[in-house]
């Protein structure tokens, strides 16, 4: 055996291995009896203990330095191990486990203190949980920028200065587009409730319309929506608001893009470095674009409206047009996940410019309530009602997750540019998604984008999909057009 | 930290490891999309191989050398860890190896052959294991006999001669009591078909009624009913044929048996050596003493009789009586796992004859097939029609259980002895459960076996429970005396 084969079969079982901490997962979010919450985080701790050790295995270090690659995938399949071996490698044992149990206390003490609109009592477990991103940041960075070190984790390559010059080409077109379409009439919404059974059959007839492999994959219900695992086993989980259909169709479809996305990667990388998605940003493209760009597109919803007819009959909607509008009702809320298409990314951009703050230290966490709310009132015109409508909001912090946030809008950008090329390229496709027929879409993005899996670096496999610099250019230009349509603006 | 205290830090990991395998399977069997089977094995794989790794890491043996047992409970600590220790390195890694990759092979030629009525398919495969497995066996026994060997890593302690000598005793009396029961008039069966979801709504009832905790613990479907995992995650599977209620309500209250065992161990020794069953012996004496000596009962029949009234209508069972008389109904048949009380150790006594003689020589695999249809005959009256319903039946020693099929019997002897001691000692038994309150039996069970775990050998904690030597006598006379009643003879 060559160091490279070595290498290789020395990493499927570090995969194996992954995907089985991912599917514990899973499990606890959907399948296990509450009584088994402690023996579970024994589960898990012991299994990224070995997770843990094999990635920092010394004979890596070995393995990289006599492999050698005899064509592009066994480059990127170095390159990746390269990268996770050198990250692994920067981050001093104590402080992985230091940052592994705060934060996974901090959940907790988030949870508890978000229902008690407590910002007093979760500031001193912020402060704690930013101090050691801080280090691991400067750990990763070795000297450069500890934040852009941490976005590296979900975005390699891109940095935080980027993100900022992307960001603020942004957000004035989307504080204008946002006062446009607020100061017009407001659609009206769905009347009714929606049975949860006649819900759930219908986001499986949704899932299997966007192109979800049932052999691979299934559907459950959990308290939030997600995508679990890579490969031949991808599960997606959905909920069901008997008053909000729109909750289980569009986060079914979100899922559905982003376990299509592993689900496409070509079968020959699976369970290998390049077996998964790329980074978040292109994930979220994906799961993006399958939700707004295409299932709440004009031509999908006229389908799903007649969808919605036959099962649960009258809901005080007329037609497709107005059906349309529904779906892509603008309404102001506090909450980043229940935001609409145009609100979304401006949630976005003032996590990343305040965590940015917080990890490079110009912002202290005592200052972060006063400057989320201030930037509130900027972009979205209202002040912030109480902290679990504000700072409180999301879990991210807590988790440790500084560097995430900004993939979200990234993801949207991306997007853009997929759907532009798509457009361009594919004909009638409008036509078909009238039908309920969006598997041109989704061929294209696969075929362009998916099977790749982390072939290519992020904005590389963008760029060959769309064949061109990916930009914000066509995300807002879709926004603008597309919201300026249905409200006249 | 003492030596005593690594080595239990290091054996909790790993047994914290081992509850993950078993979730996997778990999932495999009731959750896993088909299309994800091949990765799965490699998921499994690999968590072997870190199980094996550990299980057989040299610093167990300098912990073992140097640990010192305080007290009772730490002495059975290293009594189970010596006990795998020495296993584990006594079996070649190369021999394991090719066990384990042989074996799972040869379940899907098996279940091949089997579909077919293939032996001379079979066969080869079935040699291939019995030798694998007599090298196993020579390699533990280390001079000893290789099929004792074998059974002390299901039932430690216990030899094929005890268990010949225990079966050969109990062999005439189980033969002869079938002869006289089936020359007597045969009750009446049920009549109708069972909904499917009153059937599950049914089972739960029972698993509660015998004590399921379902804080820690869930039911789900799966081809064979089973039971998995330990400590705070303990699941059972069941089944349901509309036609045939009994088939789902037995096999769960005999899952519930075996998972009400690892539920009721000592918290304090979960993900520890002794926090789990201490052998399959006394694992099948609580799910065969739920499922039958209490379940089948006259009382709790009765009980059960009334809640099938009132769930599915008349179903041509006049009363309580007839009803027990059903349930316990004594039909001949080919297949092990289909059998009733009388047959059912007769089955097992044949396996047990045919697998010792495989192991110690004494019989070829060639010679196996004549072997099997002239015992069936002699023990049970009929020839055998097809392979599939003979010596094609049965999983096991295609996955190289060759010791395990004795334990099932052991479990019903274990089973005779403990309910004799329960009846004993706690009045008004039957009282209760012809209410549906099987709580006072389980009760004890839990307080005077189950609670211990693996603190006792096996023999020792059934003999501490009981108050006296177990022995075949308690579960001949149970038979002799309830199938004398029911059939009159």
């Amino acid at each position: 055996m060559t160091a490279y084969d070595e290498l290789m079969a020395f990493q499927r079982q570090t995969e194996a291995l992954a995907q089985v901490a991912g599917r514990l997962g899973w499990d606890q979010e959907t399948m296990m009896p509450e009584g088994a919450a402690a023996q579970r985080a024994e589960e898990i701790g012991a299994l990224e203990a070995v997770l843990h050790a094999r990635r920092t295995d010394p004979r890596i270090g070995d393995w990289l330095a006599a492999a050698e690659a005899p064509d592009a995938v066994a480059r990127a399949q170095l390159r990746q191990i390269r990268r996770s071996y050198a990250r692994a490698m920067k981050v001093p044992a104590r402080l992985a486990e230091e940052i592994a149990a705060t934060t996974s206390l901090a959940q907790g003490i988030w949870a508890e203190c978000r229902s008690r609109d407590d910002v007093a009592g979760f500031l001193p477990t912020l402060r704690k949980v930013v101090e050691l991103k801080r280090a691991e940041g400067a750990a990763l960075a070795a000297g450069g920028d500890p934040y852009d070190a941490l976005v590296d984790d979900y975005e390699p390559g891109m940095t935080g200065a980027a993100i900022a010059s992307m960001f603020n080409a942004m957000r004035p077109r989307l504080v204008s587009l946002r006062e446009k379409v607020l100061g017009a009439e407001a659609p009206h919404g769905l009347v009714g409730t929606f049975g949860h059974d006649d819900q759930l059959a219908l986001a499986r007839e949704l899932a299997t319309a966007f192109g979800y492999d049932w052999s691979r994959g299934r559907i459950d219900l959990a308290v939030h929506p997600f995508s679990s695992g890579s490969g031949h086993d991808v599960r997606i989980t959905t909920r069901v608001s008997e008053t909000d259909p729109f909750n289980c169709f569009y986060s079914t479809i979100h899922e559905v893009g982003h376990a299509a996305y592993e689900q496409g990667i070509d079968p020959a990388y699976a369970l290998t470095p390049i077996g998964q998605g790329v980074s978040m940003g292109v994930h979220e493209s994906q799961s993006r674009s399958y939700e707004n760009q295409l299932g709440r597109s004009r031509a999908f919803t006229g389908w799903l409206f007649g969808q919605m007819r036959e099962i649960f009959g009258d809901f005080g909607i007329a037609d497709e047009d107005a059906f349309y509008r529904a779906v892509n009702r603008v309404h102001p809320g506090y909450i980043r996940t229940e935001a609409d298409e145009v609100h979304y990314n401006l949630h976005i951009m003032m996590r990343f410019d305040l965590e940015r703050a917080l990890i490079r230290g110009d912002l202290d966490v005592a200052d972060l309530e006063a400057a989320w709310n201030d930037r509130f009132r900027a972009d979205f015109g209202v002040a912030v009602d109480r902290p679990a409508n504000g700072m409180l909001q999301d879990v991210h912090w807590s988790c440790g997750l500084f560097g995430y946030f900004p993939t979200y809008t990234l993801g949207n950008v991306y997007a853009g540019c997929l759907v532009k090329a798509l457009r361009a390229e594919v004909a009638g496709l409008d036509a078909m998604m009238a039908k309920g027929d969006v598997s041109a879409a989704t061929g294209w993005l696969r075929d362009r984008l998916q099977r790749h899996g982390a072939l290519y670096e992020p904005r590389e496999v963008v760029q060959r999909a769309c064949g061109f610099e990916p930009s914000e250019g066509p995300l807002l230009d879709y926004l603008e057009a597309k919201f300026g349509e249905i409200y006249g603006v």
